[in-house]
């Protein structure tokens, strides 16, 4: 059995799950777990539920929980889960943590909420999450200033993982992040700050770049999560080339998945044909795809198709 | 009576209502209570519930309705009340609007979600939140963008007035916003335009001045309500000059409260010094009140009382 | 004569000059004698030059130095002058600041340059630039996030201040900011921080505030600086209750002028008609004032003066 | 001789070119040549200074004229050159404007100035850029909201192109934005609007998904613009798979250099690499390498020649 909670040695693929929603908007529980066992199939190392590509902040509380527990019931400890938590409120920040762990969450995340963007800000404001939900929930910082609006410095993040033990992870996704990476690596494990653990998100643009800075693997959505797992295993086991070569492969559609907002349209319509969900539906307000968007995922899904065979025959 | 429901003619005072708390974080309905009946005796128009300042993104849904459903009820429709339904997600929108409406609002607030600042985005997203309301639900379009990251040209506001008919009210509070305020009044109730109903917020940093370009009147959460009763009344009844001084006798403690995400503190301590609230609680995060900021409360609720009752002496 | 260079101790109004141009856009030297004299007969204790007021970025940087090198020639460091030099590139910066020390100024204003907002960049910057201007030019470190979009912490200053003995000022006019001035103030001229003069901007809006928390004094362009000088006069000498009255019998103009952007077209108008400077012509792209703005400024000035005249009747 | 300015139906690529400074900081005039050289020779349709990536605001007025000088002199006329002239003060712009289309300049480029992010500003702005230059001078319209904060919506950029002119071309990097060149492509080159040219910036990012949607070519300076040509052209030609699979080798490197703020500094050091400039020195503030970054370019030119060599082999 998996380890039951995040901590600051936690390494590999976290995947970013959609919510998978019927044609009528309302979640598809059978969807979510066809989209589970897919992820599970495809090697993941834990799952991260109700992030912003869960468009959690368009469920209500009842199917957020709902929601969450169906998957924590689903996987009883098998695979560790994040749960998105953050919010505007901290009462209500703190209801959700503790429902979530209480159902056997690995761990929460958490983002800065919008507001002045002083970085001391960002200290207190994490100094009265951690003393809500308590000393036990390990915590992963999500640093996403391109659609939180909150930048958030180094230094910042590792005053914040020196004062709480229990912020133990830091889901990367700055832009641009590789000296970001490498600071956190190189400046936490050290004496006067714990180790912490890092794992990259932004689509996975930068993923063999960033692992070659320290980092210890990917929290993304990518609607190939079994090339990410790959690429961090390979990467892992010293075949840095081949990793990255596998990552080139995926690289036309990777990039194509991670603009921001239309690419959740994007990457639920690969899953759904690649049959992880029955429906690319995404709730209001949200991206659409129009015809030329469906036109350019026959195509690039074709051509990394194509590039993995080519790139296996190579092998 | 009133009238039950806002329209493009609606004038007065609607008072942006605070949501009482005890001091262990719930809802403190007696004083939800002793608040309305402060706003009715102070002689408001109307009142704004589940705003910004309501600290509405803070509440569960459960209580949202709740104290929705309390006002309203103790309201019976003697007073016009409009309900903040402001979301990420469109469905919960149109059920907390629904819900609204059935309870007894005359309308509901919107303010644009965030996401990219482009105004054709704006426009389609009102034109989703109508298709989901119905056409039936009066809608205020709280133009904050100091808040909301989404400015709005005076254009785009005209043109989402014009395409739905159910779009009657602008809460102003972009800033500077004179101008705006000239140009949506000039330009709405034209030709090709309906007339726009205009309440200004910004703490009613410049009323008389937005009097004075063709407001039809404030909607705001200053803590002394009858003074924007009495300047909006007098500058109706045609002594400009009259309503001019009184405004700036509180204007010293007005400017005061219009800070941003500070002055809800302040405000909420007014509220409760004045005898509105048992409780000047804020919900976390949130402002807190040093012993400094205390000490200028005193001092400018003694020194505004001091200019009001000169003033009365002098008339 | 007054010292030379700005200092830890600075204290005082020093204000924030517009730059002066004719009709036809060029600068109106004529206009710049009569507004220093303006200036020095209304008993400011500096002069701040080329700031955002002062409509630097649309100078060439020939008519900088030109307009920087006749105001110090003139006031022959009978006044300290800083002189603003923000700007996107380090050499420009050093070359604009050598020029004016060289010339006779008092230190240099410099605002963090815009880029990607986290706080560590801010450090790494501000080193760049002492490292460029060299240890002996004093620097105001200009916190104004609403305009450069680089929110800066308490925290942040004070390293800033530590790091660099030159960096000796702060311009405050973050919003809100009065528990900043009093950390800032209360942090600095401790064991292990120099002691920070802190002069005020945000177009005076909370001075009396301010100074009540330790401010030192005003950097800010209000068109009235008699009465800065006196609020910061009558404060100093423990007058803290009739500083205030004079305060709130501008406030109401004041808070008029302080709109961001537009502010400065009205404060040109309200200076022209002081006979500070010929004529009220702001470069584009900026604002201009409109039939109705005219109208507010001739009420606004009126009533200013009444209640100044009423309140020095009332002593 | 290629057309002396640039119109409604320009297609191909134009490069953005840097500037080449030497170590001590100074322009480094034989890079210049070398770097014109480099692009001529790459088969470049035309070239674009003073842009962001060629540090202009970093530049004096002097050296921005010697450079833009310099390279016109040079190409007489053998190259349409688009001059960046964007700038606070619409005066300068003018005056930079008027030097370069006097030099031979085939139009300039502008972005939105900073400012309230209204779009009917954004309107106003560019008729007052319009009236200065005079109808004569063609226009580039850069629509870059990520670095200058300013969204603009499709509706305003066809406003623009409708009223005036002489805006005929956009340079497109707005994010996401392939619904944007779209909508563009099929709203332009209509009875009420007259086709506009699209250059697509963003490193590239894009670009064969661009071209399908309708885009003329790449405004961008990617290191290896043999690559940007060749993409075009295949795909003018017809040839869109084999224009892809080209792109796509490129694609790691490319993603690479395109980071914000950082990748100037990356591909600087490319151009070096591949002899185009003598120095990859970048003017303060800036990015430096650090070793990893070295790593990196080592890494990623050696895979993409790789890359491309197979690629020659396969075809």
């Amino acid at each position: 059995m998996a380890e039951t909670r995040i901590g600051r040695d936690t390494k590999g693929v976290y995947i970013i799950a959609a919510t998978p929603f019927a044609d009528d908007g309302s979640i598809d529980f059978r969807s979510v777990d066809s989209m589970v066992d897919f992820y599970l199939e495809h090697g993941v190392n834990g799952m991260t539920i109700l992030g912003m590509m869960g468009e959690a902040n368009k469920l209500t509380e009842d199917e957020s929980r709902r929601f969450a527990s169906h998957i924590l019931r689903r996987l009883k400890g098998s695979l560790p889960v994040i749960v998105g938590v953050s919010g505007a409120g901290i009462d209500n920040l703190r209801d959700l943590a503790g429902f979530a762990m209480g159902e056997g969450a690995a761990g929460i995340m958490v983002a800065p909420t919008p507001g002045p963007a002083v970085e001391d800000r960002i200290l207190g404001y994490f100094a009265q999450v951690c003393d809500a939900v308590g000393p036990d929930v390990p915590i992963c910082f999500q640093d996403f200033p391109q659609v939180t609006g909150v930048p958030v410095s180094s230094n910042t993040i590792l005053s914040l993982t020196r004062n709480h033990p229990q912020i133990v992870m830091l889901k990367h996704e700055d832009s641009p992040g590789l000296a970001k990476v490498e600071t956190v690596r190189t400046k936490s494990g050290t004496a006067d700050t714990p180790r912490m653990s890092i794992l990259c998100g932004n689509g996975g643009l930068y993923l063999p770049l960033e692992l070659a800075r320290g980092a210890d693997g990917a929290m993304t959505g990518f609607a190939y999560p079994e090339m990410l797992v790959q690429v961090v295993n390979r990467h892992a086991a010293g075949d840095v080339d081949g990793a990255e070569a596998l990552f080139d492969a995926y690289l036309p559609i990777l990039r194509y998945e991670q603009q921001l907002v239309f690419g959740l349209a994007a990457r639920k319509e690969i899953l759904r044909r690649r049959g992880a969900i029955a429906s690319a539906f995404v709730r209001r307000p949200g991206p659409r795809l129009s015809p030329a968007d469906h036109r350019d995922i026959d195509r690039l899904m074709r051509r990394t198709e194509d590039y993995v065979r080519r790139l296996g025959n190579a092998a």
